[in-house]
């Protein structure tokens, strides 16, 4: 014997997440049950729940509970711009910073030789769809910024030139709190080559 | 808005877990929506079951799927040995090393007047009620090599004695595959004094 089925299959279930290993697992599963009954009830609803309810927006293809998303619905923001990301996670990190008022369009990954992903396998034909309406007026693509961020930055930036829609990327440079001196030589020389007149 | 209600319920749930703050949760629920939807179900009631279907055993008071436990109805084991520990983690650990083949008990606990959990806090009472059984002629107290621990051992050594039942404590000294070097004093200390003739 090792341990009882049950709290085998939950250790089982907490090792399929990515970080966990097997003594961080035992240590939740052995944390679940000193927790409250209803408080382990409403996990394993949230759980269920979040991959029942969830699904991408037909348009902009950000995680959303109901469809077009929310983002999308609200009149009130910028229909005419449109931020490119790679995934979902990104909408929220700008969504909380407060100062964007523009739309979305989720990739849902970035183009990357390597590892098999093409131009295919992300959203790029439904965002150049998109484009087709004449409200857009501003792309800005806010990939990561990685080889494979960039190399996806220059495919949608070329694919679109021709339409003559405005194209942005997002600065690189210095994070704001950084050091100058621990910048590594790749940030500097862009935050060097991005600088602007005060 | 910032997360979907479904996600932001799951990121709650992931962190009452501990050592999960914000940001792992958030990792963690969205990786739970790219993950397969069996994988999910079964993970939310792998949640459930363990809380419903494990409670602690009648006997030995380790955690179990049934009473008594496994440990404990096993008549191939040696029921005049009982191995005290601290908590149920404490018996798969010394299940694992193979070499022990007696009873446990599980004190849930240790007696610490700074956390205000004295000896009524933990299953003590109901280790004297096991010894009355004239079977068991060793009680092995393996309770952690802190101070808490020590002091429980000391604690029920005591209450043990008058029985003339044979009580032992686990070894203390360097562990295998440590470096005398960076061993601290107690520990030394406790190496030296634990000392055996070769």
């Amino acid at each position: 014997m090792h341990y009882p089925e049950p709290i085998s299959k939950l250790i089982d279930s907490f090792m399929k997440l990515p970080g966990i290993g097997p003594k961080t697992a035992v240590r939740l599963a052995f944390f679940v049950l000193e927790m409250k009954d209803d408080d382990v009830l409403d996990f394993g609803k949230a759980l269920v729940n979040a991959k029942r309810q969830l699904s991408h927006c037909s348009v902009c293809y950000h995680i959303t509970d109901r469809d077009p998303c929310s983002v999308c619905e609200d009149s009130g923001r910028d229909h005419s711009t449109i931020c490119v990301v790679q995934d979902s996670k990104d909408v929220i990190a700008i969504e909380k910073m407060k100062d964007y008022n523009g739309l979305y369009h989720v990739l849902h990954g970035a183009i990357s030789p390597v590892d098999g992903i093409g131009p295919e396998d992300i959203r790029v034909a439904e965002l150049l769809k998109r484009l087709q309406d004449d409200e857009v007026k501003e792309v800005i693509i806010a990939t990561d910024p990685t080889i494979e961020g960039e190399a996806t930055a220059m495919y949608i930036a070329r694919l679109i030139k021709p339409t003559g829609i405005k194209i942005t990327r997002i600065a690189h440079g210095l994070p704001v709190g950084g050091d100058l001196e621990y910048a590594d030589e790749v940030t500097l020389s862009k935050a060097l080559e991005g600088r602007r007149e005060l």
